[in-house]
C-alpha cells in the first residue's frame, strides 16, 4: 500500500505507517543471518551465537531529549540509536538486535516518522545491528523507547570494578555535544562542528570491546555528564576517583563557545553528556590502549574530585 | 536511601526512584540463574540457555491504554506485563526477561510508581520472568515500554502458516474485558468479573506452548480484537478465514452487560481485545488441544467473514 509522505500518522494509520517504517528498516535484515523470524509476526526470534545477551533500554522524549526544530527526524534517529549502541559497548559488548517504540502524536507527518526511521537504521547498520521490531501508538509528545540486545565475546565490563591505584581513562569526544546543546539554546547554529556533534553524535563503537579486552577494570558511556559518570563508577565500585583537569585539551570550537556564552568551557567537558564517550579505568598506564587519554585516578574513599577539590559546577543531567 | 513514599517522583528525582524500583523488582531476580548482570549497570547481561530468542516490544500511554480512575497503578503492573508476555506465548515461546522504560509526569506519586512496579514484577513471577532493566524519564503523560525476552524449545509458530482446510480455535477467555471497559466507559463499576477482566486479563499462558507442540500451523494472540486478529492471520497466510458465531458460548456476564448498554454482547466477543487470548490454527480438528475451542475455519481466498457473511460491526482497536 503506498502512503502518502505528505499525511499525518492519523491519516496514515497504525498499520499504515508501520508497513512503511518496516520497509524503511527492512533492507538490512534480509542480509542478517542471526535473525530467523523479523518484524511483522508477535515477536522476532533471533539466533544468539555465543549464549550471552547483554540487553539495554532508553527513552528519549520530545522536548526533553531533543526537539525538533533544532534537529531534523533523521539527526533524532541516529541519536536515538547512538544512544542506546553505546550501552552495549559500555559492557564491552557487540550490539547486534534493537527494537523500537514510537509513540507520537496524530498530526505528525509521516515524513518525519520516515525520516527518523532512516536514520536509526544507518546508525545501526554503522555497527552492523539491526531493527527487529517495533510498536507504534499515538500520544500528547513524542516518546522514543528502544531496546537493543548484544553480545559479549569476552566478560562484560562493570562498573563496579575500579580498584585503588587504578588509572581513569577517557576515548571519546566530550564537551562537543553539550557545547552544540548551550549554542542552540541561545538560539545560534554555530560552530556548526559543535552543533552536528550534538545533532549525531559519534561514539567510539570499537572501543568498548577494546577496553575489554586490554582488562579493563570498570566501564561506563558518559551520557549524563562526566563527573556524573565518573561518580557512578566510585559509587558502585567503592571507590574515590580524582579528575585531572589538565589531562584534557580544550579543543577550540569550545573555547570559541565557552567566550562567546561567557562560560569556563571546561564545564562543557566536565559536565557534558550526549557525546557517548566512554570513561573505563585500568590497572595502570601501561594497559591503557592507544586512543584513550588518562584523565585521572582511582583512590581509596568515595565521590569525585577535581585536582583533589570539590567541584562545584554542573555535573550533569537530572531525569526528573 | 529511604523514599516518602508520598513523594512526586519531581521531589524523589530519577536515581531514587530508580533505586525504589530496583528494589521492588529485584527480588524475584537473586533467583534467577541466568542473570549474569542485573539491573544497574549499562546494560543487563543473561545466559541464553537454547540458542534461540524472540524479542517483542509494546507501549501503553496514558488516557489510550489505561486510564488510572479506571484501574489501580498495580492493574495497570499486570496489564502491562500480560499484554507483553502474551506475545511471547502467542509465539509458542516461554517468557524469561522484560524491560521496562516509564515515562511520567514530575508530580505523579512515587506510590504510583512502586505500585506499578509490584504488580508488573508479579504477572511476570506468575510466569517464571524477570526484570532485568529499564530506563525512567519525565513526560507530560506516562508512557510504558515493555520488550521482553523469551526462548522457544519449539519451532516458533508464526502467523503466515494457516492452510485452507485448517480449524481455527480458541483458548482463553474472549470478550470479557472489552465487556469491562464498556461498563467503566459508561461511569459503571459491575459486573465485577468482567472489570476485573479488563483491570487483570488471565493470558492462557501454558497454551502457546501448547499448541506449538500440538502441530499448530498458525498462532496470535488476541489483543486488537478477535476479527481483527483473525484478519491478521489470514493476510499473513495468504488464505480466508470463516468465524463461526455459534461456536461461542456467550457467558451470562456479557449478556447481562449487553442487555444494560442495549449492545449485541456478540460485539465484544468478536471485536474485544485486551483478554490476550490466543487464536490459532490446526491441521484437522484431531489436533486441536483439550481447552482449545473450534471457532472456525481457513479456506481458500482472503478476508475474514463472519457465518460466510461480510461481518459489519466493530473488528477491533485503531492505534492512530
Amino acid at each position: 500500500m503506498a502512503l502518502d509522505a505528505d499525511a499525518t500518522l492519523g491519516e496514515a494509520g497504525e498499520f499504515g505507517l508501520i508497513s512503511q517504517l518496516v520497509a524503511q528498516l527492512g533492507e538490512a535484515l534480509t542480509d542478517d543471518e542471526h535473525v530467523l523470524v523479523g518484524p511483522g509476526d508477535d515477536a522476532a526470534v533471533l539466533r544468539v551465537k555465543h549464549g550471552h545477551v547483554v540487553v539495554s533500554t532508553d527513552l528519549m522524549v520530545e522536548g526533553r531529549h531533543f526537539r525538533r526544530d533544532w534537529a531534523s527526524a533523521e539527526d533524532v534517529g541516529h541519536r536515538a540509536a547512538a544512544q542506546n549502541l553505546s550501552d552495549i559497548n559500555a559492557m564491552g559488548g557487540t550490539a547486534r538486535h534493537l527494537t523500537i517504540g514510537l509513540a507520537a502524536p496524530a498530526d505528525l507527518p509521516v515524513q518525519w516518522a520516515l525520516d527518523f526511521a532512516r536514520g536509526f537504521a544507518q546508525e545501526c547498520a554503522s555497527v552492523g545491528a539491526t531493527v527487529v521490531g517495533g510498536d507504534t501508538t499515538r500520544a500528547d509528545e513524542i516518546v522514543i523507547a528502544v531496546t537493543v540486545l548484544g553480545e559479549c565475546t569476552v566478560s562484560p565490563v562493570l562498573r563496579s570494578g575500579a580498584r585503588p591505584g587504578d588509572v581513569l581513562a577517557l576515548t571519546g569526544r566530550q564537551g562537543w555535544a553539550a557545547g552544540g546543546l548551550a549554542v542552540l539554546g541561545r538560539g545560534f547554529r554555530s560552530p556548526r562542528v559543535l552543533v552536528e556533534a550534538y545533532r549525531r553524535p559519534e561514539p567510539p563503537y570499537a572501543a568498548g570491546k577494546e577496553a575489554a579486552e586490554a582488562g579493563a577494570t570498570s566501564l561506563i558511556d558518559v551520557s549524563d555528564g562526566l563527573l556524573a559518570e565518573a561518580a557512578h563508577l566510585a559509587e558502585a565500585s567503592g571507590v574515590a576517583i580524582d579528575v585531572r583537569r589538565d589531562a584534557f585539551d580544550v579543543p577550540e570550537p569550545l573555547v570559541a563557545v565557552g567566550a562567546a556564552l561567557g562560560a569556563d568551557p571546561m564545564q562543557f567537558i566536565l559536565g557534558g553528556g550526549d557525546d557517548h564517550a566512554l570513561l573505563a579505568t585500568f590497572p595502570d598506564t601501561a594497559s591503557v590502549p592507544a586512543g584513550w587519554q588518562v584523565v585521572g585516578e582511582v583512590r581509596d574513599g568515595e565521590g569525585v574530585t577535581v585536582d583533589g577539590s570539590e567541584y562545584d559546577g554542573p555535573t550533569g543531567w537530572t531525569h526528573f
